[in-house]
């Protein structure tokens, strides 16, 4: 199976990128992850942008804050989706999102929530998986758990609505 | 190959989305395309995004302008990877934007830019290329095309100044 | 009497909906309330929004934040009026505000306050009043009661006043 | 039949509003409409709102732009429901949506999208359908009528699109 | 002299409103503080506003959160100057700007910053001193003062810079 | 009587400054205008400033766009009250209003709508009134007058309204 | 004397940088001038930035508009000031705003004004005078000349004023 | 060599700036730090910038919150460069952000990100080092300090990431 890449900015910004490992373990997904800057280690980045696809991965998410670039520069050098993570440390994060979403005709980045690690990892399974049905299953799987665990949430509610009654 | 479905809310949206036709036959990627609402059609929709999958779809393109639901509708009802594009009708589009972008965790909708047409179609171009290394090399040469055009404006650029300093 | 409907999109969201519960209450107003999410339960809430007018209910709250599409949903599938609720997550609100009230045209949702969870159990009292006196004379007495509250606190303003001056 | 009040702070937001006359004329709902400025006319909105129920109306519409007080001191001064509509005269409308929209606990308003003339006249119809069958009737004929209007256009983008191929 | 109304739409504006009743001690200005709501007591701002010429006021302060009118309820109900201090409660206060600042032509109310307590009162000094010498006196004496303390802390910093090199 | 400064940051402003003109002269108020800028020629406004009141001026108003100083750079230097009228020159003059209306504690600036020409005039005249009845009785009457001229406007659209339903 | 250098993202962004030309000239300032994408020719951009100090650059101008990366790749790859015009092309141009100033860190850029072209070339001018004192003076001349063009701005302004009251 | 100034609004403002010191020292730059304000000192914040280029000084940092004039002032009456920091206390910094970015034509000042106290530091050292090979050096020597903790923290996660793996 091909590999995600996970190219975080910063080491503060491990905390809301765990979720993407956690995820990407759930789904039996191989990757790795990298500490690399779009301005302190540019030449790095450009490097394994360029060489993503023939070193097994199929896509690439990209965490950064503030003036976020990295999702775009990766971009910039390689043929694969990448995932962008807009992450917040300042003016609530619109500062990431606008400089992740907003790339101009020709090199997109596919852009979640601010803070959306769990989407990222998703998005990627998602990718990966519209050739391969076993994960298309895991996906399915996971969706239908997400559901059963709003319906349980309802229920609890129901009880102490009932209990409120009576 | 998998076919791109490409969704829209409103044929007041087509103009922008022309784009989108345009490049996926420049791609020679196979597509349908649907005008249909979250808020008019809705279970339209739903039937379409859960059947998409087994009818041949690999991936979903969903635009629409303020409130814009649909690429949300979409993904909750299909394992399938969704493209969100903003379409500017109001606020400049920011209404559009983060009524994409900001999906909650679970349901993940890959957002491209506002009026974002063209990244769209190469970002689902680019998810179809993950296991598909003839469209790869298609996406290399359109980004070496890319790459020629500016060069070549940036020659006549040159001209220019040179003109202006003789 | 028509009960009142109130969705809510996430158990994260209770601590902000209490307050529906308990106006409701004071109002003397039949309702009942769900745990439901647009993109994890979608059918779940089309069939209760189209059942809810033929299972007595007379308006619905939808209460949800982020890209907030429950309201929309909801409103698409029911002739009943929908009050949304914007819950502050992320963006201060302003996300789940914009994915709110920025419904294109045909398909209206009623819009509050972010976290206006007070003003949407009085907007749906409002709204059953239309057609019923006595809860006409109980919004008119709660309306005198915050006015009398009002005057109260002057007073308590005008004791502390004159005695900083004494 | 209640009547529906429809309020406006200027005449310069006739052109907007003319959509709130078409849309009530359309369902057969008696209407009254008038320009009243909660700034330059105060007294004559606070007596209005104030009878406004004993006058016979069921709802009241109040459109205005840039500080929108308009529906906020209707509101103060009546029980019934208040629709709000943001008029865009300066900043895109994002001033008159929020001092609409963000009314202090105890005195809501519903708002609906800036320049949302349509959904006002509408969410007006379906509160008062909620106690009227034959109303309500007519919010599901419009809603079919929604709905076969977007097949159309659909089946219109289907035969471009098929002309396109041969 | 003329003395200064400050009037507070709810008692938890009283901590950033207490910066006014200081301020305005120090300048020896008279003045009366109220607790009034724009919503809750429209009848008794409208009088208030209504008399505050003849009742001997020169000026009023109206505080006020999120859609805050109460300053443009004042304003329409007086040719007194009225100073709008916009209170942060929801969105950092820029709910509460734009519906203080953005008065549609003819009701002017006169902004000052976010929670800008400090300079509502300064300002109130200010149109009072227009024509009265002593008062203009004690802001001149106030901006020396000012400019003192601003030296003061240049004072201290040049000494902690000069302890750090040596 | 005292005069009222009108303080220009650029001759592009006059097109919307020539309102405070007319309005003024409405008012038989004299009245003094400069192109200044606070940029461009600092010490040209540093000593019109300092010297303003005593030569006979009772308010400044200044209207400037884009990082608007110009009223902050009067008010550090007067002890009149400055209105600050925030031109719209870019981002639709959200600039110009948070660099005028976001003063610090100690130098207000009473600041009016985005191109509130008008009403900085109005407020102009406020403030010389609280001291002068004649000034506020010509206040009044514009007020009635204000208020008729929307009363006919109403009228109007009455007898639109009746012919539309004969 | 050091060139500078001015990078442009598109040849649509030619109109606002023209601007940067002319001034330049006007200070007899050597330049050069290229269009580089940091998008779709990133290596080209990074030769250009690690080069540009050694090939008798002084200063980089960058100018690009959107997720706005041009000015931050150049400046990771120099140890040159480098200059960052945001240019307007979406959302009033503060998606390009706040993709060039919100930079992380480490590695500074230079905004200006959105579309500030010329300013852009005065700071660049302003940065090569500071060892330069020949420079120096033209800076002050510009100054002395912009300041007599306000004052000539308002000779007229008072000849207008003076023709209407006579 | 020249001296870098370091002007700050308020003594509020030194925990952001403290790092603008650490920064120039660990470049053995020279500099000058002073506590001025624009609106309470405005004649010693213009003496201070009309003498600076004499008074050795090569650079001019300024910091300034809310309606944020200083950089704008220093700048209006010097020739040399103005490194502007925005600094955050209120709208969480936007406001103070464009009130320094967004300057008219004729006075630039370089503005870094919200509370950039750090790339202000190093954007006066590059300025200094366009003609200081000296300088320069050091400013490569801190980017490849910066390129190795970036490697170094890239290590620990490969560390952490295969510690968890086995």
């Amino acid at each position: 199976m091909k590999k995600v890449a996970v190219i975080i900015g910063s080491d503060t910004d491990l905390p809301v990128i765990d979720k993407v490992f956690k995820k990407l373990k759930d789904f039996d997904i191989p990757f790795e992850a990298h500490i690399m800057s779009a301005h302190r280690t540019p030449s790095i980045v450009m490097d394994f942008a360029a060489n993503a696809r023939k070193n097994g991965f199929g896509v690439v998410i990209a965490a950064a804050g503030m003036a976020a670039h990295l999702a775009g520069v990766v971009a910039a050098n390689t043929t694969l989706p990448v995932i962008a993570v807009p992450i917040k440390s300042s003016l609530d994060g619109i500062d990431a999102l606008l400089a992740m979403v907003q790339m101009p005709p020709g090199i997109p980045v596919a852009t979640v929530a601010i803070d959306g690690a769990d989407n990222a990892a998703i998005l990627a399974t998602q990718i990966l998986a519209v050739s391969d049905d076993v994960l298309e299953k895991k996906i399915t799987a996971m969706k239908l758990n997400m559901a059963e665990n709003v319906m349980q949430k309802d229920s609890k509610l129901q009880e102490r609505l009932n209990n409120n009654q009576n």
